[in-house]
């Protein structure tokens, strides 16, 4: 039995339970109890102490003494139609009302802005005005038949994170904690020199968990505590006029309140990020890294080790960009919902460790009477597993009530078993880079900022419209490949950039930045894309991708996809290519039916592409060769065991590598191999809940027959 | 037995049987046979003779005498792709070889154009060549990666319906009809020459019936004599330097191929037609009418009627359009599809009469062993009936080989019975106006040129991408509306346009012409349309209705019909309306599940709004108020007689007239109603096959149950 790589909760009620844990599951560290002192006894086990540190709430007196410096975010009303010459729009109508106030403290002249989206200009400031008794905006000479809104600076007045919690658990009589501005001066001087009074105060503690630092991702409620609207990488609560003034005079142009607003879509992930938007998410990680190194560096100076948990307050810290290797941040911990949010923290670089928070949460919800944690414990160890396997983390923990938990002892014996496989996993991988059969990019307008994040709109929550675009990413996050993130603007920088792959992923909805928009109609761009291609490599495309209307086509890579969606423009035009080529090399282990989730409609073929599967003349899956290389298209490819080896040899045959398929492979596509070469080990994984019959084949293309037992992992010497 | 109102073939072997019929249909007209020597025996009838004439070919001698002269057409090749300096594309690739030659007479450079489709430039002409013997165009300087197409005239040197009737019917050894241009000035004096000839020499004629005037359809066929591009309304094919020189002074602009060629989508009626091409349009028009007029004044010279039959070269006649009245044609036959074909002539004003070709041709296809003729004629028959007793044809009709219709008894019983069906309906009419429950206009860029013809690529042919929203075009041609086909350039025309309707239709995808595209952004149209719903009136989007990306919404009419479409953007917001409202007034006879054809993905419905029926969160039906007027979204609707009920109560509902239901009504929907208030006359027609029962209201709500036998009308006084 080992022991560390594991972080447990604890309580004041369960202190000899914890230490009894801590044996069990060979736990290194204890997460502190929020708000009590903490027991003696755990402080002597040796294990490391965590203490959640909030730096932007929990201090409502400092907040309520200086209201200026409360956090603020931009909002945009709903769409109001004037049907007279005089408009009044009410700000906080749909809006939860102790969570927001509309700040007046402010010019709103300056700060808010009145648009008239009938024709996308903004109303004069002198022909609005703000009634402060009605809360209600009026526009004086409205144009009949128009429609506005109003985009507005609002203070949040309770924490949408504690709100949520406050909600959700139902607690009596809480007192909305406020966010605070911690970039703002007063407020930063407070809080450094708060931190510092926690330090004083909390010797006994190794690890300062920060959730997170400044800026909480977006998120509002509405008039009836419902959640009104969320994005996990939105910016739209990182804002005040203090910063924007900062930000105006580093890009030397005027700011507008329409560059976060943008038409009321908040710039989320979907949207073609403008340079206005993308400047000032630059100057945000800036500002944000510098502050968040102060913060370390005072950490550090007490002798502890600074963490960042990934979610809440995370917005500007961006850790695939640059600017965070600067903070010095010792670690990162992330909650994991499946294999693509544990890449999103697992693959950070420059910290010393990341470690994974999995599911269940130690909570009533899951560990009631009838409750079946277990299960749920299975699935989100087994699903990340994949990904671990190709870019492990350091540490897994758990979350919640430790004594809920105990009272479960199948689930106690099972967590043990998981905190062994994993340590087993840690040795056998030691940082070593597992084998990758191809070098795959994904490009979108995002790159290497959003890399995992692509089609995840709150934290692994699932989406009609995106969960068979988002299924590419989840089968990416577990397979044998090197896998990239890149823009369009890493092309325009860099004309060999495609030369560093084997293959292009395209895969989202026509005009957005998954998909790319008008990026494909720069000449830069699909003549580059077109020329790697051409040479050898490999391009899938995955829903709408490289898709524009421009110039007598929509998908613009026709020469590479040879595929086209019908719009009515191309009815006039018959089309005979409706054959199916079932028997192709990418669908060789898909018996019966694939699952193209929600698909697509209206796609055609080309006279030259093969049809790999077609319904009711409507194209789902397609090849064809461009030179050298070879195009794939596929209408939507949700996760699944069988989808993932879809991909996986669309990937190989894309890349004209058919005769690779045999090296680390298992012939049942539920059970996968991975190598680490350099480590002289290679591990089987069942990632069923059922025993599986399977032939492994090895780096040299011997193979052996193997049975697994349901989740089984099983190692081997190279 | 009546007589009269009823047209028969012909054929020199059947001219005793042809008597008979005449009696046993109550014929008043025989169709020529063609090339043959009219027997004098029905010359004899009193029935008159009516003599297909055709403008355009039936005479190679002058054709091949004058080449120059051939009729042209503008072809775009497919797109090539770039991978050196030099590109050729070879023009003829996937075209007939015999049906077009290029056209080198004229000076290429001038008439022809190479695009850069990746810049949307064309290439300068010192920049590529045409190679006669290869015929290739050759590119010397092409940009690598970049796709070019390459747009030529092209001679037709085998008519397209010859070559059509030669290959269905596998005529052998049949010389190739050259098409001529009737346009160009020596042949158009040789034409007029001809017609004269042609009158000279069959006195026994009556009416001559034009095959049609001078430009053909778009109709292209493939190297494997396949059809390969079909536009029904397609101007391609009218084009030559000769004209489109006069083009270029009328408009006072250079003419540019691309014009014509429009990316290659050859300005099909899904584009929205740009600036210069309806300017082309309308020369064509004035230009075609002009010389047909001169054509049918010397068939009238010689005291004979001119008909046009509304197919093959019917192009620029344009039945609809003020230049069509100057005309003076006496008759239009038209093919019967469909009710909305039907429509597409049955509605032309400024004629004497209509008359309608009715399914099935006496053609062996049909008329066969085995072959069941009397189905076909009856799913015609009823199928147009509806739309016969809105806009009354005067005459019906038949084609083909009489001999083979004879063959089949009961064939000859049932078209005696529609012919007498017809007659008693065309007397109970006696040309009076039918009651109309509302005015409903149909919306889109084209108007009332493409009255009827929305959302039909080729005469009554079945498209996957179409039927779903010609449905609601059928399902109004045999309505009790009084149908409006209106642009958005007269609304801009006109600011009082939309008072004369109750309800505004518009139906289509998104960005196409039958949609509008950014119309929608326009704020003239915007605010008219909207000020008309505020005020009272019933607007009806179907499929993708006032849909173009801008200023934050898809759907730009959000407030009328309270429905927006999910393309990633909006997936941050929480969407909680989501319950069914299946007792609305306008679901009330839709027992079951309502049909919705291909529907829509990715609709949700706006707070507000009223849903009627989603499936899988994906919004089929809803419906809104906007102060006194009410929109309706339906996600599509294929024509049937439920959904045919389904419209008919949203445009309804939509004019806040649900109160007018009982009004002229059948409660079973498989029956209508149908009143000719001045004439004193009511009908009631079963559409089905099969006995119904219902309950008829009259115009003052009283009402009576009553039985009708499969097919029937019933006649009654009011």
């Amino acid at each position: 039995m080992g022991k560390g790589r594991v972080t447990i909760p604890t309580d004041l009620d369960v202190v000899p339970q914890t230490l009894e844990m801590i044996e069990e599951w060979g736990a290194d560290a204890i997460r502190d109890c929020d708000g009590t002192e903490f027991p003696q006894k755990l402080k002597d086990t040796g294990a490391k102490i965590y203490a959640t540190y909030y730096t932007t709430r929990k201090d409502n007196a400092w907040a309520k003494a200086h209201p200026e410096e409360i956090q603020q975010m931009y909002i945009m009303t709903s769409f109001h139609t004037a049907v007279a010459d005089t408009l009044e729009i009410h700000l906080m109508d749909h809006l939860y009302p102790n969570m927001l106030a509309v700040n007046t403290r402010d010019d709103i002249r300056r700060w808010w802005e009145v648009m008239d989206r009938t024709t996308g200009e903004p109303v004069l400031t002198d022909q609005w005005s703000y009634e402060e008794e009605t809360g209600n905006v009026v526009i004086l000479s409205a144009k009949r038949f128009h429609e506005y809104t109003v985009s507005f600076l609002a203070y949040i007045m309770w924490d949408p994170v504690h709100m949520y919690n406050a909600v959700v658990n139902d607690w009596k009589d809480v007192e909305p904690q406020i966010t605070f501005d911690v970039r703002q001066p007063k407020t930063r001087a407070h809080s450094l020199e708060r931190l510092r009074r926690f330090l004083d105060t909390h010797e006994y503690v190794n690890v300062v968990r920060f959730t997170t630092f400044f800026h909480q991702f977006t998120l509002v409620f509405d008039e009836l505590a419902r959640e009104k609207y969320v994005d996990w990488f939105g910016y739209s609560a990182s804002v005040s006029p203090y910063i924007l003034e900062q930000f105006e005079k580093e890009v030397g142009y005027p700011f507008r309140p329409e560059y976060i607003i943008d038409q009321g879509y908040m710039n989320n992930t979907y949207r073609i990020p403008s340079k206005e938007f993308k400047d000032f998410q630059a100057f945000q990680r800036r500002e944000v890294a510098k502050l968040a190194k102060e913060m370390v560096d005072i950490v550090h100076e007490y002798g502890k080790e600074a963490m960042m948990f990934m979610g809440d307050h995370w917005i500007g810290m961006e850790p695939f960009m640059d600017e965070f290797a600067s903070i010095g941040l010792d670690a990162v911990v992330g909650s994991v919902g499946n294999g693509a949010t544990l890449r999103l923290f697992s693959d950070i670089k420059n910290v010393k460790y990341t470690e994974g928070r999995f599911l269940p949460y130690f909570f009533p919800d899951t560990f009631h009477e009838g409750g079946d944690p277990v299960k749920e414990a299975k699935v989100n160890w087994v699903t990340a597993r994949r990904a671990i396997l190709r870019s492990p983390i350091q540490r897994i923990g758990y979350g919640g009530y430790l004594k809920l938990a105990l009272k479960f002892p199948d689930f106690v014996q099972y967590i043990k078993e998981v905190c062994e496989e994993f340590r087993t996993l840690y040795d056998n991988i030691q940082g070593t880079t597992p084998y990758c059969v191809k070098r795959v990019a994904v490009l979108n307008c995002w790159g290497k900022m959003r890399s995992w994040g692509n089609h995840m709109v709150h934290h692994a929550i699932y989406y009609k419209q995106n969960y068979s675009y988002f299924g590419i990413i989840e089968a990416l996050s577990g397979a044998p490949f090197d896998v990239s993130f890149i823009s369009f603007d890493d092309i325009k920088a860099d004309k060999d950039l495609l030369k560093k792959f084997d293959v292009v992923i395209n895969v989202g909805d026509a005009d957005t930045a998954q998909s790319g928009g008008e990026n494909w109609i720069d000449e830069t761009i699909i003549t580059a894309v077109r020329e790697f291609v051409y040479n050898g490599g490999g391009f899938i495309g995955v829903g709408e991708p490289a898709a524009h209307q421009w110039q007598g086509r929509f998908i613009q890579l026709d020469d590479v996809l040879g595929v086209e969606e019908e719009h009515g423009f191309n009815l006039n035009t018959d089309k005979y290519n409706w054959e199916e080529h079932r028997d192709h090399f990418i669908l060789k282990d898909a018996e019966g039916e694939v699952d193209f989730g929600e698909g697509k409609k209206n796609i055609y073929a080309l006279p030259e592409t093969e049809i790999l599967i077609q319904k009711d003349q409507e194209v789902q899956m397609a090849v064809k060769t461009f030179g050298k290389g070879r195009g794939v298209y596929i209408s939507g490819l949700p996760y699944s065991f069988k989808n993932s080896r879809v991909l996986y040899r669309a990937v190989l045959w894309s890349a004209s590598a058919e005769e690779e398929l045999h090296c680390w492979y298992s012939t049942n596509y539920n059970v996968e191999v991975h190598a680490y070469v350099k480590n002289g080990k290679y591990c089987v994984v069942n990632n069923t809940y059922e025993p599986q019959d399977t032939v492994v084949y090895r780096g040299d293309g011997s193979s052996f027959r193997l049975h697994m037992e349901a989740n089984e992992i099983k190692w081997y010497q190279i």
